[in-house]
């Protein structure tokens, strides 16, 4: 076996290390030239082009059409909106000049100080502000909401310390934004799209989250509400997987988007904005997989079975090959993919390994004596558990495993979580809890100040308030003052 | 009928304008607040993703997967190769800086002086350094070899005169970029993706091309061969539609990109470059569309059918409406994507015409007395004609009227091609013609020199030397010098 396979760090001995291994080592992505920027390489990709096609349909179903924006923000927008800048402007890559030139030794190009420009353009760190300065145009009257779209597109946030996939300065993202015509309805497309990312979360990445509000601190920049959903990572850390915004009528007021409605007066739109990122990809990788690699749930893993054959001679290759094909076909016509390595540089000990850390679902082997009986050895990722089965039928039976690994790796992360989640009452339970890495139900008394006391002194912030569960209240445990239900307390990526 | 509607320059009288006046009234695109920079709306977009779609899937038939490189370049990655700088370099946007702060009057943002970059970046106006740079490291052996890579990404050129989805500063496109182990498998793959593009252009968009190599002064900065598919727009103005390019061993040799082949020999790697853009939806509207708005090829049309009721009261729309719902879940289970509009905020004629305006390719219409008769009206958009069928298999009938469609759109655009596209044996004749909005096919010295002076006294370019035809050899229109033979002249977009 290859021996740089073996070298992943375990998760035991340092997570944090485990995580940046397996990026690398599975093929998924690596640090640029450029710093705080990534390369997705074709794996990694694959994996968030299977995520996009997900959330793009569910999208879709829901009423949404697809856009483009520029890339490119005027910087007097970003002021426009006040809360907004104080989020994005400290941030941002600013474009000031359109033209390089040689340089004067021959040897190089230099900005053309001629080219400068009449006023400075930001990457996009979000695009709030350029369409709704655009969505002026299009909205007059009622009849022209609501607006429905959405953006797949890379921003840009200058991050100092950036970690692949999970915080990096350009990353790969849809951002929804939506104009209405009443609050009502833009909280319940709000919501509409929160419950769209948790259902993904839970169906496709098989990683249950906890709904929830943001606190007002927690808010997004310029957002009246802030739905989330929070993972579990393994390591005990939240994960924000997706947030959705009610905006209320801030955008359309920093813009001016005004329309006459239904009684011929004029009103503000109101606004939501939501997006998931390549950020997600992280959370997957954080949320499921093991010390011999990845663990993909079968609904997102580029590839779901894959065949390896194991002979001596050509005669014996050739007999397998020929079962092989034939079952990758059939699994085809059930909507399954399916690759046969026949490559020959390679002995089966270096692909199994291979494909464990690559985190296919499924591995299915063929040797002369599976020939003999008309067999197969069946290994699944997820248990990394094997049995040989009768080759009659066996896509039927893949079939139903692949679901079965799917719900068998959400029950285990659901499982994990449930035992990772506690209630502390007091605060010096709180700081002892949270050291263990466990996620912490606590009273809290609505204030920012406190918040900001007990994340200063223990690293724990509120991830969100649920919007489910239990609703007793309480008082809170650092000041006693009374408190309508728990929080969901934790440190956080 | 919607007066606005009606408000379509004709082609005949000012083809610029209405092109101009089509991707705005029907919703295609529009100009933003950035200097260059487009809006591309929910229907420009669904074209554009219906391209994609078929792009990518003939991407992966052709063994390619999909990853993604930074936005941003270093500077001094654009000077490595040296004539990729000289194309590429006098229109790039700069980053110098990574951070906005409030400015002293409190009332907006500048640029902090603190957080100016150590070495300029620069938005991509196309890959190849960025990606070569990569590659180095994932490089080494001949069988790390072939790279079959492609990139959806947004690049960045500070065009000075820009045109909707024609040339924009700021346009979405994909960028294949592949590393090979030798010059002639290499030299395959360019072939083979210009070929890609050529089966795209005709089978997709409808729209016949010519296939050939670019001129020394023509090609790609950093190519030792550009191969090009050349399209005529109904003005008789050619449109390149998709390059792919031999990049020989330059980037390798930039980027010292070495690998050991089988003979344990040390060689640079080969490369190839392909891509195509949003033009091309530029290139869909101006080859087929007509003065009533876009003519869609139905292979590439966001809604492919669309019915109409026509009512006089609740009691018809019933009976109409659960015909039409029928026959758009008929129509769906054949693939083909239907639409019933009932609003009732608008009349029958209105639709008819925004429908026309879009391009629709089959419009259906119920009336009472198609209730009466189980009849149904088909209007076909290239056509325009219509005509009263029995309502009973009407999906099938819709489904090889589609086809139909399709077929009749390339005809038309090849038909109108071939009667513009002439032969001139003296530079008066070529001079004559060009003024007519031809495609000329004549003989050329193959010298930079009469290329370029041609084109200063007539505006036309070599638009490419033609792979297939006639290859008689004969003498320059121009200076009399021998040619190997004719190539291809147009003014062009």
């Amino acid at each position: 076996m290859a021996k740089e396979l073996k070298e992943l760090t375990s998760r035991a001995e340092n997570y944090s290390q485990w995580y940046q291994d397996l990026v690398i080592k599975a093929g998924l992505a690596e640090n640029s030239a450029v710093r705080g920027c990534m390369v997705i390489k074709p794996y990694g990709y694959a994996i968030w082009e299977k995520m996009q096609r997900a959330l793009d349909d569910m999208f879709k179903e829901t009423g949404h059409v697809n856009a483009y924006f520029p890339l490119l923000i005027p910087k007097s927008f970003m002021s426009r909106e006040a809360d907004h800048i104080e989020g994005f402007a400290k941030e941002c890559a600013v474009v000031t000049h359109y033209r390089l030139k040689n340089s004067a030794d021959g040897k190089g190009v230099v900005v053309d100080p001629a080219a400068k420009l009449e006023e400075e353009l930001i990457i996009r760190p979000t695009s709030e502000t350029i369409i709704w300065n655009t969505y002026r145009n299009w909205i007059q009257s009622y009849r022209d909401l609501p607006i429905l779209i959405n953006q797949w597109a890379n921003v840009m946030r200058w991050e100092m310390r950036t970690r692949l996939f999970l915080r990096t300065a350009e990353f790969l993202w849809q951002e929804g934004h939506t104009a209405h015509a009443t609050r009502s309805e833009a909280e319940e497309e709000t919501l509409r799209m929160h419950n769209v990312y948790a259902r993904f979360a839970e169906e496709f990445m098989a990683m249950p989250v906890i709904k929830g509000r943001k606190t007002e601190s927690e808010r997004f920049a310029g957002a009246l509400e802030t739905y989330t959903i929070e993972a579990m990572m393994q390591d005990g850390k939240a994960l924000q997987a997706g947030t959705s915004h009610f905006l209320g009528q801030n955008f359309g007021k920093a813009f001016d988007v005004t329309f006459i409605d239904q009684d011929g007066k004029t009103d503000y739109a109101w606004a939501t904005s939501w997006g998931a990122s390549t950020r997600l990809v992280g959370a997957l990788i954080m949320a499921h997989s093991d010390d011999n690699g990845l663990v993909l749930p079968p609904r997102l893993a580029p590839i779901q079975v894959v065949i390896v054959p194991i002979y001596r001679n050509a005669e014996q290759l050739a007999q397998i090959s020929a079962k092989a094909n034939a079952i990758v076909a059939k699994l085809k016509t059930l909507g399954i993919t399916a690759k046969y390595d026949d490559a020959d540089n390679r002995k089966p000990g270096w692909k199994f390994a291979e494909y464990e850390l690559k985190g296919i679902p499924v591995r299915l082997a063929i040797g002369a004596r599976d020939l003999e009986n008309n067999t197969i050895e069946v290994m699944r990722r997820d248990k990394l558990e094997k049995e040989t089965l009768p080759c009659d039928n066996i896509e039927t039976y893949i079939q139903s495993l692949l679901d079965d690994i799917q719900h068998n790796i959400y029950r285990k992360a659901h499982d994990h979580r449930a035992s990772h989640i506690v209630n502390a009452d007091t605060y010096e339970e709180f700081k002892e809890k949270i050291e263990e890495g466990l996620f912490i139900m606590a009273h809290w008394d609505g204030t920012p100040e406190t918040e900001e006391r007990i994340k200063n002194e223990t690293k724990a912030t509120i991830r969100c308030i649920p919007l489910e569960g239990d609703k007793t209240p309480g008082r809170c445990m650092l000041t006693g003052q009374p408190s309508a239900c728990r929080v969901l307390f934790a440190r956080s990526y």
